[in-house]
């Protein structure tokens, strides 16, 4: 902590691997594959946290990403993200090097799979459970028919199954909410599986959300589980009550360069260019972008819901403070900031520092 | 734009120049020094589009920043941001190599740089002319007065006058309400200056924001101009009624991965980590995130306010369209979306193509 004189993203092993070892004890007693998600972290080395638990076969949110992680060495990669036919030439090259699978939703993507494929790509379906982002509505079978018969005629095309995002658990208000989503996606893949599976006796179904993917336990039916924040949780998934505090695995540490008692203000430096302009709503209904630790008597002390990082610029963070606190904070001094959306936050850093000040070095932008 | 397969944010060299100049010969015309701000495009090639309109001197966000431009060759830099007193040996690293200028609102950085400057810096007080994010309050004269007299008596501090980002502008519902705030700023500021002229002859005002600074033409009693956002202008200005589409110099070409017909929605390669999660209420009074352009015989046509960018997640774009305009978009088809917040958008890409290919770098994020 003593050299760190600018925003800083820390990193906690020992809170990522737990995070990890818990999710792949569990993924492996529910007989699922555990696939996780590395748009959370981005980074080779934190993959290697991941390799130490076992985890063999990865899911990405890009072809960049994906080429980034092939490069690192890992051989069994799905792009979860809807097929972008732009990239065959990169998909090809990869495709050629490992084990690839690419997500489909409409019988274009599939035909220029179908067109320009030099390399078999094991290739699923995204199906639509309620998050209305992408993919093909649940219960539109005639849609899923038109495109399961597109795919089949090209040996190079293995039909793997149906792959959901349930991204609606991120907005439930109450983890009963969470688990009502999660059942819901789960009826509507069964239903979807054993549709096709008299014909195509290996189809799967793949899954994946933290929310859901550490809260509920009933994943009958299920073949993979593809969380990806989980490895350092946040305050949104703290907010919807999926984890702890201590859970966190990340926090900003950010310097204080100016004070404003007349509102109870602290300003840092720390703003939107560090840890994006995702926020949740405080107790008192304003915005948050993340929760205050300081220093007290060389303990670290995490400060209640009324001291709070309360607005972001640029560059500028505002920390609205609790009278109470406003004179616990000074400038010069370094406060860690707990972020509520990690995978952005991350995303923006481009690089983690861990306690023992190693660097850890993400994918780089281009 | 054939070689394009991935979201990629293209920089317009001739908006730009024309941006650059219009703002340099403004600024020269009124006697203004003109330091435009760089944190807004962050690259040192973009930087020499600056130079060759004879700018000599500009502004950064922060000490890393001003590090970048200065090994750029840049010889005059104000770091716009509250001295980090954590950053002291950078700073006379810098100060040591070029005309430094920095910003104090308290005795607390006062002293520290009373305490550690190796070489001559000069100082700015940071005026709140109604912001309320940083500086003193431009009528605390009290409060004023004793930074003032802290800076006095350290031969290696010259003490530069007030500067103040009136960043209200940008919350204005109207050019009118962008000139109210400007008039009143304007006259908070005259009033420091007659305060302190008779003891300092030599003292200045700086001001600058882009809505201000595009629209207003009376900067009575000020010295220098730093706007930033002028350089690429976005929709949030041209919305504020601030610019012209036909001024904004960025946008970003995306691939179209699915379409979903039951709710117009196109989703497109170009997420939250792509373009940032800042946004303007739309016609419709929903969040946007960029409006669309698509090329159509051979032209490019920028749609209506029914047409937009709707939604963000970390890779996704969701395309909300008009129902007339559905069968314009198809899997494969590059579309082109003007950014809400360049500033942002820029910074998370990390690097621009101009019309012609060439890759143009940004300053690196560590």
């Amino acid at each position: 902590m003593t050299e760190i004189v600018r925003p800083t993203l820390l990193v906690d092993k020992e809170v990522c691997e737990r995070n990890i070892g818990r999710m792949a004890v569990k993924a492996n007693a529910l007989g699922l594959k555990f696939r996780p998600h590395f748009k959370t972290h981005q980074s080779e080395k934190i993959g290697e946290w991941f390799k130490m638990a076992g985890v063999t076969a990865i899911t990405v949110s890009s072809v960049q990403m994906a080429e980034y992680f092939a490069a690192a060495g890992w051989k069994d990669i799905t792009i979860a993200f809807p097929l972008n036919v732009l990239e065959m030439d990169n998909i090809n090259q990869l495709a050629g090097k490992i084990k690839l699978h690419v997500l489909v939703e409409n019988v274009d993507a599939v035909n220029v799979l179908k067109e320009k494929l030099l390399h078999t790509v094991g290739v699923w379906i995204k199906i639509d459970t309620g998050y209305h982002r992408t993919g093909i509505d649940a219960v539109a079978f005639n849609e899923t028919d038109v495109v399961v018969a597109a795919i089949k005629g090209r040996e190079k095309l293995v039909f793997k199954g149906f792959l959901s995002h349930t991204g609606q658990t991120y907005l439930a208000n109450s983890t009963d909410e969470i688990l009502r989503c999660h059942f819901d996606a789960l009826e509507k893949l069964k239903s979807l599986k054993n549709r096709y599976h008299a014909r195509f006796p290996d189809v799967e179904i793949s899954m994946g959300d933290t929310p859901a993917a550490t809260l509920c336990t009933n994943f009958d039916g299920v073949n993979e589980l593809r969380p990806g924040n989980f490895v350092f949780y946040d305050l949104m998934q703290q907010n919807l009550g999926v984890c702890q505090m201590e859970d966190i695995a990340v926090r900003m540490v950010c310097p204080v360069v100016a004070k404003h008692a007349l509102r109870n203000e602290v300003v840092i430096h720390g703003g939107a260019v560090h840890f994006s302009k995702d926020s949740i709503r405080n107790t008192d209904g304003k915005k948050m972008y993340g929760r205050i630790i300081i220093e007290k008597d060389g303990k670290k002390i995490l400060l209640d819901t009324m001291n709070y990082l309360s607005a972001l610029s640029q560059e500028h963070g505002i920390l609205k403070v609790a009278q109470s606190q406003f004179n616990q904070f000074y400038v010069g001094q370094l406060v860690e900031i707990l972020p509520v959306h990690s995978c952005l936050t991350a995303n923006l850093m481009g690089h983690y520092r861990t306690s023992e000040g190693e660097l850890i070095e993400m994918m780089p932008r281009f």
